[in-house]
């Protein structure tokens, strides 16, 4: 793009955030640079800001700022059931639905062994020790219904069976507003089976 | 995503770069902070480096961190023959054909009326001063050949014209490598209007 030495860092470091190529990263630096300045520095603010104040909530591991996030201070909550998600936008899904009020643990991550992620990177051990603390009584298995994530769930389920624990996982159906014409054959056998 | 101000605020932010929705900008989020944080913090200070170190050539427009761009301090390069093109990357496609020895002018933009954007924001007046400084004998208006890259090569025509200057523009014509039966009628008409 250009033989500027600052210009080519910042295309090259672009690069580093997911999805991004060379002609993202070249697009992204030319309009930051030509038409939104004060984007770029308020970008390296909100960068710095979140790379040294955001660390994980030492109970559920999503990210937060103090030592315990707010979902997990909240006494309001049922400290009885624990939801076990992927990611905080997983958490912020079940939460718009008003449908839970529970705890969460947010694994950040899945087991996914192509990609060398095991047990340890998801803190499993940790997960075992915040269900096994004696309040929980359920553990509701909410990782993605993806191979890596129904891996996750069942090595979870696995790990603390037969701990006096009840496991349960999200239930599998058709989704709401959709016509079974069009809804896939694995989903439809999966509604029949757990019919009610 | 969360509840936390500074993973709020680095998301918004993100939501500034052209191209980058909701879903992305949570998940650039998420990815420097769980997986890169030295990615962060460096994306962090090039934008800082960027924003206050890049500025314009004052000869050619172009983005410089001195006055004056490596090009245009190139004494090898032949003054008479001047090529405008829309943006440092447009600049850079030509570079790299290597065949091409004169000086540049980038506009930053183009002639946009439906988004704003005259004469003034391209810096025409800046172009023409340049073009009329009496060592350049030949314009080549490479501007892209899109209906807003036309119409900004035509009002740079139109504003050189009987100023004693050669204005040419980049041939129009078949792509080295294609094959006629897959290339557009226009660009066929016009390989045929311009046959050598």
């Amino acid at each position: 793009m250009s033989s500027t030495p600052a210009l080519e860092v910042l295309i090259q470091t672009l690069r580093r955030l997911p999805g991004v190529g060379i002609k993202s990263a070249q697009r992204m630096a030319f309009h930051l640079l030509q038409h939104d300045r004060a984007g770029a520095v308020a970008l390296s603010r909100a960068l710095q800001e979140a790379a040294s104040n955001v660390r994980h909530c030492e109970r559920c591991h999503t990210f937060s700022e103090a030592c315990m996030c707010a979902t997990c201070l909240d006494h309001r909550r049922d400290p009885s059931k624990l939801c076990v998600v992927e990611t905080p936008a997983d958490q912020a899904a079940l939460e718009r639905t008003g449908a839970y009020r529970g705890l969460y643990f947010v694994l950040m991550g899945k087991l996914s062994p192509l990609d060398g992620i095991g047990p340890h990177d998801i803190g499993l051990k940790k997960l075992f020790d915040r269900a096994l603390d004696g309040t929980v009584t359920e553990v509701i298995l909410a990782t993605n219904f993806t191979a890596e994530g129904e891996a996750t769930a069942h090595v979870i389920s696995e790990g603390l069976r037969a701990r006096g624990l009840t496991i349960t996982r999200l239930a599998r159906g058709v989704p709401a507003g959709s016509e079974l014409e069009y809804v896939d054959l694995g989903t439809i056998a999966h509604a029949l089976v757990d019919r009610r």
